[in-house]
C-alpha cells in the first residue's frame, strides 16, 4: 500500500481557490479546509467544534444524538445496495457512532425531472426495507424537484435522532496513548464496489459493497467495555483519513501495522489497477473503536462474535509520541508516515 | 382571483408519467400523488402517515418535535433574504407549527464543482446570522460535492428538533367545526420576492421576501390559548394549497372570504401581470391558526401585538358542510371552490 494521490483535483491551498473544487467532496484535506474556512467560524458552537458525525445534546435530562448526512453517490445502484439503503446505514451508523441507539429518521430527496419513476421505486423501497431490517421508523420528509440538468437523478439528505442510553464520552478527542486500535473487517469493499458499477470504469468483480447498519454491534461492544473512547465508520476518505482525524482531534500519534490491516484480495487487486490505496478506500460498514488496552481482548471477543465484526482485528495503538501523526509499519518493515490526501481519490462514492 | 393553471406541467395522473415532473415538486396535486403512490406505501407509520411538517415522538418521557425539508429556491439570493436565511427559518417554522421550541438544526450541503466561494460565504455568514438572531444552533452538518452540470450551485438540507412543551395535540387533522381561521399577515411576498429576481422575469418591484422564524409568535398564541387545533406555514402551494391539506385531514369543510384575505398592492399587482393567484404563492414567514370560536378574539389580538402578526387577520371558518372541500365567498359576492392546483405554478420557490 502506497500513498497514490495523482488525481485531477488541484491540491493548492484553498485560499488560491476562488470556487468550489470536486476535491472539496473528498473528506480529505481539502474538505477540512473548506469547513475551516467557512462553516466552523460562522456556525461556532462545542457540539459543532468536536467534529464528531454526530452532536449529543441534553434536553430534559435526556442524552441526545443528532446527525445528517446528504448521499450522491454515482451511480446509485451498486452490488450490494444503493443510494436509499446507503443513506439509512450511513444515518444509523453515524448516530451508532457514539454509542447512541437510533429511535427516529428524515427523508429528504432532491429529484431530478426526468428521473424514471422506476428507479424511484426500486430506492424507496429499499430504503423502506433498510428501516424494517433495523427497526428504525423514517418519521418524517420532503420532496423537492430541480429542472433537467441541474441534479443528478436524486439526492437523499437523511437526519437521525438516537437515544445516548450510556453517560461515557465517546468522542474523537479522546483517544489516548495506550489505547488499542480495532478495525471490524475488511477494508475498502464499499469503495470498490461503487468504482466497480461506475460507466467507463466497469472491470470484473464479485465483491459487494460492505453497507451494512453498525448500531448491533456497538451495543454489543459497550456491554462489555466502558472504555470505549472513540468510535468512527471509516466512510469517505478511508481508514487513512478516519485515524488521522482522530489524531489531531485528540492530540496523540498513532501506530499502525500494515500486515494487520484486512484487505480483500480483490480490493487489493482493483486498487493495483486503478492506482488507488486502499487505506483511503470508503466502508459503510466497518467500524474502527479506539479501546483501553486493559478492555482491548474483551471488545474484540465480542466484535468476533457479531455478524458484522467477524473479522475483527487489531490493528495498532495510541502513542504519546508524534502527536497529530498516523505512523505505519508497511509488510516491508519500514515506517511511513500515513498523510490526509488533499484531493478526491474517488469523488461521489457516498 | 381566479384560478389560473395554465403552466408547462402535464396534469395527467401519475399513473401515466414514466418519470419525475417539475410539477411534483409543486406542493400541489402532483407532489401529494408521489407521496402517496411511493412515500407513504413504503415508510408507513403513525407519525408519517399525518402529513404533518414534523413529527412528534415522545422518548424518556420528553416530547420533541423532528423535521427535515431541502431547499432548492432559484435564484439562491433575492430581495429579503437567501437560500441560507430561508433553510433556518423554514426548519424552525416546521418545529414551531406543533408548538415546539426549536432546540438544535443540522445543515447539509450538496454544491456544485464551479460554486464561487464567496457566494458560499454569503450564505454561511447569512445562515449563522439566522442561528445567532433566533438562538437556535446548528450543531451538525455534512458537505458534498458533485461535478459541475449535476447540481445548481447549492442545495442545502435543514433538519431540526424541538422541545414541546406542551400537552396539545396541534395536527392537520385536529380542526373542528366552528373554528376560526387566522392568517399573521399578507400572502404571496415571498413567492413574488423571489420571482422579481428570477432571470427573464424580472419586474420593477420594493417587495421582500416575508421569511422570518415564527417561534416566538406561535409561544405568545400559546400563552393565550389551549385551543389551538392546527398551525401550518403556508410556503410551497400557498394558502390555497395549505388550508387545502388541512379540510381533507380534518375531514372538515372550510369557508373563507376573499375580501378579508390580505394581499399586499405589489403582489396584487405582480400576480396580474403574470397570470398568478396569490392563493398559490409561497409565504415563508406566515402561519395560517385554526383556533376555537370562544378563543379567536383572544388569539388573535395576541397576535397582533407581536411584530410578526400585526397584519393578522381573520379570514374564515370551518364548517360541518362539504367536508375536505374549500369554499371562498369571492370579493364579487359569489362562493366558489377553492381547488388545490395539479402542478407547479412557482417551480423552485423554496
Amino acid at each position: 500500500m502506497t500513498a497514490t494521490y495523482n488525481g485531477p483535483q488541484c491540491p493548492l491551498p484553498l485560499a488560491t481557490n476562488t470556487t468550489v473544487l470536486l476535491g472539496h467532496g473528498s473528506g480529505g484535506k481539502m474538505t477540512a479546509d473548506l469547513l475551516k474556512q467557512f462553516f466552523l467560524p460562522a456556525f461556532a458552537n462545542p457540539a459543532l467544534d468536536l467534529l464528531n458525525d454526530q452532536a449529543v445534546l441534553t434536553t430534559q435530562g435526556v442524552r441526545l444524538a443528532f446527525t445528517t448526512d446528504s448521499f450522491v453517490v454515482s451511480p446509485l445502484f451498486f452490488p450490494g445496495g444503493d443510494i436509499g439503503r446507503l443513506a439509512v446505514h450511513g444515518t444509523i451508523n453515524d448516530l451508532a457512532m457514539c454509542g447512541a441507539i437510533p429511535l427516529v429518521l428524515s427523508g429528504a430527496f432532491i429529484l431530478e425531472e426526468g428521473f424514471p419513476l422506476t428507479d424511484l421505486q426500486r430506492i424507496t423501497d429499499s430504503m423502506a426495507q433498510a428501516c424494517r431490517d433495523t427497526g428504525v421508523a423514517l418519521v418524517t420528509g420532503d420532496t423537492k424537484v430541480v429542472e433537467k440538468g441541474k441534479g443528478d437523478g436524486v439526492f437523499i439528505t437523511t437526519s437521525g435522532i438516537g437515544l445516548v442510553a450510556h453517560d461515557l464520552t465517546i468522542s474523537a478527542d479522546q483517544a489516548q496513548p495506550g489505547d488499542h486500535i480495532l478495525v471490524s473487517g475488511p477494508i475498502g469493499d464499499h469503495g470498490i464496489a461503487v468504482l466497480s458499477a461506475r460507466e467507463g470504469l466497469a472491470f470484473e468483480t464479485t465483491l459487494e459493497s460492505d453497507t451494512a447498519p453498525l448500531h448491533t454491534l456497538v451495543q454489543a461492544m459497550l456491554e462489555v467495555s466502558r472504555e470505549i473512547h472513540c468510535l468512527r465508520d471509516p466512510t469517505r476518505g478511508g481508514l487513512a483519513t478516519t485515524l488521522n482525524e482522530l489524531v489531531v482531534s485528540s492530540q496523540v500519534g498513532m501506530k499502525i501495522d500494515e500486515q494487520a490491516i484486512p484487505v480483500r484480495e480483490q480490493v487489493r487487486g482493483a486498487c493495483e489497477m486503478l492506482g488507488l490505496d486502499p487505506l483511503y478506500v470508503a466502508c459503510e460498514g466497518r467500524l474502527v473503536a479506539i479501546v483501553a488496552e486493559r478492555d482491548a481482548h474483551a471488545v474484540l471477543s465480542r466484535m468476533r462474535a457479531h455478524p458484522l465484526g467477524s473479522d475483527a482485528r487489531r490493528i495498532g495503538r495510541v502513542v504519546s509520541e508524534h502527536p497529530g501523526t498516523l505512523a505505519m509499519r508497511t509488510v516491508l518493515g519500514s515506517e511511513r508516515v500515513v498523510e490526509v490526501l488533499s484531493g478526491a481519490q474517488l469523488p461521489r462514492i457516498c
